[in-house]
This record gives structure tokens, sequence and C-alpha cells, in this order.
């Protein structure tokens, strides 16, 4: 379906159909490289226009780090002093770039940053929250199982998106109704009416009731209000509870999310995550 | 943190922090404007620079059909014959762009491919297959639950990705593990030692066992094997089994899909989606 322009040079696609092709322009030192959209065909075909057109890549000094914990104003202000940085806010928290044209420079920025925010730092790489909490899990050989209720899966469904990771991941009740929460999980009538199901016993009681049922060694749970409607007088928009069962204990944190639906949604996993990840490198 | 360019318009966030601005360049007729990534901040940004620049944005006469069901290959083959389109593949299937200078020219096309792609159309607008999903059990007043293995609560967390979907959507059991699969899902031991966890008994025993234990309408089941490892040599990566519980009978679909881990999971909730779909249309 594709066609190349003429006296274009067409780059091969070793893992797909699509073609890519390296046209450059007469009149100006300019070239056109188009390649496919799909990442995992375009990272293969990369090589070929470097090459062709004898431009070396500019690797530089660059370095990540993936936060969660603060927002970007107070994480600037921690940084003030800084210089050549980025952060990049997301619902999966504060991503930092920080570069310099001196490794030796870069070197001693990496190591105060480190300092300074500590814990709040979850990986110096792409790794996902979920991958790090993933290689914890299985380093202490422990197992884990979610009841998600607001969060309707994307806990779980993020969690078995690591390769591997049925050695320490069990399964999850979505707990989306009240019945379920009730029948299956064992969170008691009695709490719902009197507290709501989005409320802190709620929570408690789905982390113990997953934790119990599915055996496992720690648990998360979480019930909230993503919006766009459900909110009430004494419970805003974003309101979350988000629970964790661990040996002898369940601790229920609050959090009130902003946002639209989803995003909030994937606040609330990634809060959840990162309790898991706290408690696992205590 | 922004800091607006000297001589630059700046344009007001109503929803957001980041500034955006309008810089016109003086010695072309061109303008710089920048607008923040959020889409949800730009949107409602993005009305100024057009009236600031006396640009009308240019809407024309485009058309959208969202399919499933056939590759692109075979979609461009069944509209050969019908020029300026565009199809986008993705895991959620083929998006079909068609536009036309002429609105009546664009009316005949929208008809011809209609009759021709029929019930493998699934929106002719942004709406996503969960929301299609979503709007047709709420029509007719049914309950869906999910039971989940190589998704892991993919298909949950897209279906409570719909505002509303507590309305039709109880809950689900992920199955990660063999052990949920028999003490909750009541799976049979026997099925799973004869034939494998990624098997038509698995899948249907899944379906038929959170039906119950939900007490649904309708149920959605998966077990496969997603990768990179757990082929074995008849069963090969990426083979699934969906499952469909409805009334008195449940139906199960194999499919192979290719790909990463993580598309070849988002294809498989798509497909179980769809099956649902052509169920409640039928």
């Amino acid at each position: 379906m594709a066609q190349i322009p003429f006296k274009a040079k067409p780059i091969e696609n070793p893992v797909g159909n699509a073609l890519g092709f390296i046209k450059v322009l007469d009149d100006v030192q300019k070239a056109i490289v188009a390649l496919p959209g799909v990442p995992s065909e375009m990272k293969v075909m990369l090589e070929t226009p470097f090459e062709y057109l004898h431009i070396k890549e500019q690797k530089g000094f660059v370095h990540l780090f993936k936060t969660y914990g603060k927002d970007e104003v107070k994480i600037d202000e921690i940084l003030k002093d800084i210089d050549k940085k980025t952060l990049n806010a997301s619902p999966y928290g504060i991503d930092i770039y920080i570069w310099d044209s001196n490794d030796l420079f870069l070197k001693n920025k990496i190591k105060v940053i480190k300092e300074r925010l500590g814990s709040l730092i979850y990986s110096e790489d792409e790794t996902s929250m979920e991958e790090v909490v993933g290689k914890l899990l299985k380093e202490k050989g422990l197992t884990l199982s979610t009841a998600e209720s607001s969060t309707g899966g994307l806990i779980a469904s993020r969690i078995v998106n690591v390769a591997g990771s049925s050695a320490y991941f069990m399964g999850s009740i979505i707990a989306y109704s009240n019945q379920v929460k009730e029948n299956i999980l064992k969170v008691s009538k009695e709490n719902i009416e009197k507290y709501g199901a989005v409320s802190e016993p709620v929570a408690r009681q789905m982390a113990e009731g997953v934790k119990n049922l599915l055996k496992t060694d720690i648990s998360l749970s979480d019930t909230g209000i993503a919006g766009p409607t459900g909110a009430t007088p004494d419970k805003p928009l974003g309101l979350h509870y988000i629970g964790m069962g661990i040996k002898n204990k369940t601790v229920v944190e609050k959090v009130i999310f902003k946002g639209h639906r989803n995003d909030v949604r994937l606040r609330v996993s990634q809060h959840a995550l990162n309790m898991l990840r706290l408690y696992l490198i205590k």
C-alpha cells in the first residue's frame, strides 16, 4: 500500500510489512526520512538512515530519574540549583531528565539528586513501577493479590504486563459491585451501610478478604470515586482509599486525586504499587 | 516554570497551570504556536491561536469507520475501488478514514462501505469497543462479569474505563494462578491436568464459573500464552481460548495472535469484547 518517492532510497523492514525511505532533497542539506509508526518496527530501521547519511547518533550524557510521591513544583524546588534538567509530569509521577556535556559534572549531579530524593526515586532507567515491584517480590519470594473496585483490574493488568509475573502474582478479585465485595471478599454489609463502599473500613476488609481468599503474602486494594459522577457532600470526586495487607496487619492510605476518570485510576494504581514498593525496600 | 518568548502573545489555560503562546515570526508569514502536551488542556486552548491568526480550521469531509475482524490487507482488498482512504492498523482492529472534497461523493462512499463491511464496523466515530459494548448491555439490561488469566484484568479495566459501567459490570476474577482457577472459579483439576490451563475446556469452565459466582447474565473469559515464554510444541506463543457464557450455553473461540506480549493481550481483550458485541447485535 506504500509508495516510495522518485529517487528515494527504500529502507527495508525486517520485522513487518511497512516500508521506509530516505529522500535526500536536491537544493538543501536536508533529507526526509520516513519510517513506520509502530515503535518496534521503527527501532530496527533507524540504523539505516544514520549510516546512509553519515550522521553520528548523539548519545550525550543524559540520566533519567523516575520518581513518585511529590509533584513537579516540589521536585523543582528541591532541585532548583541543578541546571540542565527537564521535569515530565504524568499520572505515573515525575520523570526527571538531567544532562551535561561533561560526564563528571553529570555524575556529581546524579549523586546530589539521589541524596536529596532518596526513596522518591523508583527507577533510574525506563523500568516501570510494576517491573520494580515485580523484581522485589521475586527476590523476596513473596506472593501478591489485589482486590480492586475503582481501578477495576488496572493494577492486576499492570502487574501481569511484566513477563514472569506468574511467579509472584496469583490473581485478583475485581469487586465493582457491592454484592461481589460482600459475597466474595467478605466485606461486611454493616461497614458498607455505615461507612459507604468508599471508606477506610471497606478498603481494609477488601485487602484482608483477597489476601485470605487467594492465600498470598501481600495484597493491595482500592475503593474510590473516579468520576465524573458519584461524589457526595463529604466524599469529593477523586477520593480513594488504598489498602495494603501485609504480615499481621493492613494499612490504608487516603488520597484525593484530581483529573479525568482514567488519569485518576492510573494515579491510584501507581500509588498502590508505590506503597508496596516502599514496604518492600524497608 | 514556563517562560514566554519576547513579544509573544500568551494563551491562557483555564484548566491547568501550563501556559501557551503565539509568536508571530517577523520575516515570514509564519507563527509558532506552543501549547501544553496534555490533550485535555491543549484542546480548550486551541481556539485562541486560530482566532488570533484569523485562520479557519479546515474541517473538510472526513468519515471514520472503526472495524474489527479482518486485517488491513483484506480490508484494502474489499475497498480497493474506493479512493481517498487511509487504513490505520492497531491491536484494536483497522480504523478506516475516508474523505472527499465533495460531501455527496463522501456520503455515497459511506453507504457502499457500510454495505460491504457490515458488522465488521463497530463504530463510526471515536467511540471505543468498550463504550459500544457498554451501551448495548445497558440498553438490553444485561449484566457482565469476566474471568481473566492471560489478560490479567485488562478486559475488566477497559470496561470500567466507561463512565456508568457500574450499571452492567459486576466484577471479575483474575485467575492468574491455577489455584485461583480451581478454588474460586471451580475449574476442574482434571481438565487442567488433562488439557492444560490453556485449553478450550478451561476457558469454558472459567466463563461458567465466574457467571455463576457473580450471578451475571453474560461472562467473558480468556486463557492463553501471551509470551515471551510458555510455548510448547503443540501450543504456540499467542494461542488463546476466549470464552463467552450466555443464556444456557458457553461458546469458546480459539485465536492465535502474533506480536509483543502486551499487544497480544490487547488483541485478546478486543476480540473478547467484539465477541460480546456480535452476540448483542444479533
